[in-house]
């Protein structure tokens, strides 16, 4: 098959740790929300089998967060997601298809809880905060929508609990699947997660401070020498074994969630009001 | 500076073109609004050259098409761009920066007035249809918004006025600048616009048709020889000298229309109803 190059620029966005992992050999990349995603270091076949067995570190920053604030910011993250939120926690995580007024797909985020009425979506590659700002205006709702800064490190693989308990502490090993809490490196707090794109163990750190994010980056790879660390980025062969769905490669927005195989995330008996039950 | 493959995958999704354009040797590609943008044959600086001289065809597919059908299609249009397009006309393009609830410029489409209740707007790259969609949904407003399967040819150079004549017949000649009406070629009817991504005079076929999309491709290559057509795509050198935008590159959505010298294309003194005046 021919390849072809990216042309970059601007539009399609680097991220903190770009400069990073082409020293460390990414070979190609894809573009995810406007930004620059890496696709493989070379040797898809392999990195598989290192994902497996040892742990990566995989800049995700491509996963964009749409932030939504506000008195009504709990109602619009309703509104946009079949899947009932009512009694989500501070510190969890959801996995929450977004659907348009027709029930199709548009993009299927992790939806973060920080708190009562601060959420953020991280994005499969839709511009999910046009939609949200969209209703908003329309429904003059009492929010604010914006993208933060925020570019995600992926820990990857089943030596991710050990690296990341030797670089952040103990308190990490009894964070739960899905939940996320705050935990200090050299003084800075990151927001961390049970969570990941692959199905092998780990924990995306939701990095907010740009240079404390590139520190984290360099010590996990100096602490992570003992567990074989190596850069990866989400896997293809990993991620369809493992049965994780890529929105836009396996549906897209004309496919509703049931098709998607979303089930038990549509709550489509319950009370709550989301855009395809209203109308 | 090191170069990087890109990555192919449904997500970023192919052309009607993409395999005549492989043949004829495009090298790199950017991605726009989920599709692939052809952004090189190779030589940048000779493809330049060429292009203010000649005539060149491009894939530019990925200028997608928002529609907007329906009784308030011409409300939920003016509700997202501050140009006053109340007095807008069947058969003309439009230059219309969409805009957010901040007066934050999300996109830069050329917007085709189609039928009294049909537009189109040939997107830069963001997903204005989920905005649109969520306007629509919150204001309960009567549209249908899609994205058609529309894949754009571009006719650009000084020699396109006579390789158009050539194909499409004399009629084509009398198209105004931003005019836009239909042309036949072998029994299929095309919407050709005057317009396109370069200052060196063209026209922008908008091909609902793929498969007649594809035989009038070849055909302009068969009936090019004459005029030295060459395969080519929107030129980083000569976009830059002739002043177009891209949005994402020269502005973002940061910027407000002001900032991106869209001066003439915002009527706040008028009594249209747009996000920005309404809130």
């Amino acid at each position: 098959m021919k390849k072809f190059y990216i042309a970059k620029s601007r539009r399609l966005r680097s991220t903190p740790y770009t400069s990073r992992i082409e020293n460390q050999g990414v070979t190609a990349y894809t573009v995810y929300n406007h930004m620059l995603l890496p696709a493989s270091f070379g040797n898809l076949e392999k990195e598989y089998f290192h994902l497996k067995k040892h742990v990566q570190v995989w800049d995700v920053a491509a996963e964009r967060q749409v932030q939504i604030m506000g008195k009504d910011s709990s109602k619009l993250v309703q509104l946009m997601t079949c899947r009932n939120l009512s009694k989500a926690k501070i510190g969890r995580c959801y996995y929450a298809p977004i659907i348009d007024e027709q029930g199709g797909t548009l993009n299927d985020p992790v939806a973060l809880k920080l708190e009562e009425d601060k959420w953020w979506l991280s994005l499969a590659d839709s511009d999910v905060g046009l939609y949200a700002k969209g209703i908003a205006s329309g429904l003059s709702l009492q929010v604010e929508i914006t993208e933060p800064d925020v570019n995600i490190l992926a820990v990857q693989g089943p030596k991710s609990f050990k690296l990341m308990e030797k670089v952040l502490g103990k308190k990490i090993t009894e964070l739960k699947f899905f939940g996320f809490d705050h935990y200090s490196f050299k003084g800075n707090k990151f927001l961390v997660a049970r969570s990941g794109w692959s199905k092998q163990g780990g924990y995306e750190v939701y990095v907010e401070n740009s240079e404390a994010g590139k520190n984290l980056y360099d010590e996990l790879f100096l602490a992570g020498k003992e567990f074989q660390v190596e850069p990866g980025c989400p896997n293809l062969i990993e991620r369809i074994e493992s049965a994780l769905l890529s929105a836009g490669n396996d549906f897209d927005s004309t496919d509703n969630p049931y098709e998607c195989g979303f089930d038990k995330y549509i709550d489509i008996d319950s009370d709550i009001n989301y855009l395809v039950k209203r109308l």
